[in-house]
């Protein structure tokens, strides 16, 4: 049995953690970026269908392309952030369940309506979005996840010849406490919540 | 600046955390429930949206109402569990702007059009049903979602008369190693990542 982390993981984890807008100069590097793909990929989706695709856009050349694509404010987060994760759903996700779900090989067939398709890679794509938030932020990452981009036109810039569809983009890196916003309320219990 | 949680966190929320199929007897209180949603509250969402809502069903009673709108497999699991949440998406969540984004009063104004609002509540209420299952197990409980229902259904017995929308459920509580199935496959880094 599992006890509960320690009130320091807490905070760094939900309670201290903060959307960044503004991004120290110091790097995030590839091994960093592999041990944070080692650790997303572990969480949980439905039949283990893991349909989220993440690119990470880190050159120059790169966040040049995303640049013009992603609404005003976020192009400088963008510029400067020295990675922005592109999450996106990969609505051929099923092709790939013989290999990731050996338990029932008819796995596929579940997912052979579009609609169905679409609604389970939006869900667990979405998903591996939040584990990617917190696993950034269990490596000692700062996160500042965004939806204000152009969707077509990323997925056009990106993932012409795929049937990859951006979710949402998240800067990844260490966070200036400039620029943060004060902390905006939350719900209370029973506003948010029920115990039936 | 934050620094890597340990080994033994990153074991408990990620590497070892296993979905959960046989529960032990062990019950949940309403003041663990309470801890958890006060984690789960402070994770990030599009403009603080916050359009999860969350019922914890933890009676007999209320899981007698459930039971029948799961698919076979689930119905023991949610029988069994301390408590089974239900994550739904709430389509009203603009309404509550005002008081969740006071930085700018015309926030609520962005989700005026109703497939908008349907997809940030999606995205959203999803992000934030990844932070419930990494806040559990930062709580040292085990997790077992599910998206075996009929949400129709479900959305009938439990949400009549509101905008709410069922999304997916997790079981909540001490898992049994019993039941757990062989730790599936993932993609490798190059199958479902780029660096760019």
């Amino acid at each position: 049995m599992s006890i509960s982390l320690n009130d320091q993981a807490l905070d760094q984890l939900f309670r201290e953690a903060r959307s960044i807008n503004v991004w120290e100069d110091k790097p995030v590097s590839d091994e960093q970026i592999q041990a944070l793909y080692d650790l997303v990929k572990m969480g949980p989706t439905s039949a283990n269908c893991c349909p989220a695709r993440f690119h990470f856009v880190k050159s120059d050349a790169a966040k040049a392309r995303l640049k013009p694509l992603v609404m005003e404010g976020n192009d400088t987060k963008v510029m400067q952030a020295p990675v922005t994760v592109i999450i996106a759903n990969d609505m051929d996700f099923a092709e790939k369940l013989p290999q990731l779900f050996p338990h029932n090989l008819d796995a596929k067939s579940w997912f052979a309506d579009p609609a169905v398709a679409e609604e389970t890679a939006m869900r667990n794509a979405t998903l591996q979005g939040g584990y990617l938030i917190m696993a950034a932020r269990s490596l000692g990452l700062d996160c500042g996840p965004m939806s204000g981009f152009d969707k077509d036109a990323v997925d056009a810039e990106f993932f012409a010849g795929t049937n990859l569809k951006s979710n949402f983009i998240c800067s990844i890196g260490y966070g200036s406490s400039e620029g943060i916003f004060d902390r905006s309320p939350r719900l209370a219990f029973d506003d948010a919540a029920k115990i039936l």
